[in-house]
């Protein structure tokens, strides 16, 4: 029998929101891993069942003894929130299953931010569009900087995620001002924070707002192109099509 | 009492890949409204239910049905496949909204084919990524073709959407001459066709030889950044962890 590791995408926290995939995953799964705040979402769900977790920045370590159970016959499931490919934990767990060939890693996609914090603004991912991560803890600042100059050039819709931190507190001011050369100062833009969970909160508002607000690493932010607008409350991108 | 319109993401149509809220608003509603080729994968979950279809180029008037039928006190779902904020319908739809002040529009997310797909490979957008569609119906090309470019040039994960129709058959190719002016020919690539459904298949290979592949309108292509790579089988991009 296969020795398997499923990468699991939680989306953003809520069942309501997990795939009917992502719940045979976990209730296939003999030990449920992860970070600690997303096995709290998902282990109230399954009492009893054998839990590992490890802090904030031990992310390979919780890879590799996710790897580990598995290859000892542990049917394992690694739990992100979002999507398990989307800045989560699919990349290095695939980077180190070669270590591993009798593992088997399934990835189960889940509801990135980008997807369900569009869906409470409205549409403002339309067209085509750039994710970006603030977070330049495994990223130097200035690839980043290039891609969010590139990505307003080309007048893609943009959506920013880790745009804020402790230690990072005015790095959403510092991407604004970068957005700002090339983009108007009334470019339609908005925030949703919390998405799914108690004290989900958003915003909509101009690129010169913006660069004004307070937000956290539970936000994610959304830039518009050169057509969005909002109709009614609703933050929207037209592609194109005729009304 | 709410009139309501739900703009339901699908996902690639697996009844699996669906949502918890996905699935209760299809119970909710009580018409069914869609292009035919995503009606025909939840018509059968739900026997009986009216539905109401268009053909493919009248993605606008489907929506007015839409909006209509939700204003008369109908209950309604427009099904999109993937994430209905992705070139789905939640934009005309929000659009067009307005209009019809008493209905109330929920946009319902899905797993998005960049999502799915990417899960196939492995992780191929594990770092920051542009998502666009090489169909000029809507968009003019040299827009498409300068964000190919701005893409490529700031070292973006790259996924096409509508990479090939009958009336584009050498657009990938196009694509593929406009990003080998930035990128190396060996840039780890591959693509995933008919995901979730029946017939999926999946390749991986280079930047060089994705040029020469035959795509159809129901493939997604992904193009790495500098450090993607396969990892045994799998196409990773790391996101920069020491492993």
């Amino acid at each position: 029998m296969a020795k398997l590791l499923y990468v699991v995408g939680l989306g953003p926290g809520d069942p309501a929101l997990l795939t009917g995939q992502a719940k045979s995953a976990l209730d296939d799964a003999q030990l449920l891993c992860g970070y600690k705040v997303y096995i709290d979402l998902v282990a109230p769900l399954y009492p009893g069942k054998p839990t590992l977790t490890t802090p904030m920045t031990q992310e390979v370590e919780r890879c590799r003894l996710a790897l580990e159970a598995a290859d000892r016959g542990q049917t394992t499931a690694m739990v992100c929130s979002g999507d398990a490919g989307v800045y989560g934990m699919a990349g290095p767990i695939l980077e180190m299953a070669p270590t591993y060939p009798e593992v088997e890693v399934v990835v189960v996609p889940g509801l990135s931010a980008a997807l369900t914090g569009a869906a409470v603004l409205g549409a403002p991912l339309m067209h085509d569009f750039c994710v970006i991560s603030l977070s330049d803890r495994l990223t130097p600042w200035p690839v980043i900087e290039a891609r969010l100059e590139a990505a307003a050039r080309a007048d893609f819709c943009i959506c920013l995620y880790n745009p804020s931190s402790r230690a990072r507190a005015d790095y959403l001011a510092r991407a604004c001002a970068i957005l700002a050369r090339s983009l108007p100062a009334d470019r339609v833009c908005g925030w949703v924070k919390n998405i799914g969970r108690p004290g989900q909160a958003s915003w909509t508002g101009t690129l010169a707002r913006l660069a004004e607000e307070q937000v956290d690493m539970f936000t994610t932010v959304f830039i518009g192109n050169h057509a969005t607008r909002l109709a009614g409350q609703r933050m929207v991108t037209p592609r194109g099509y005729r009304l």
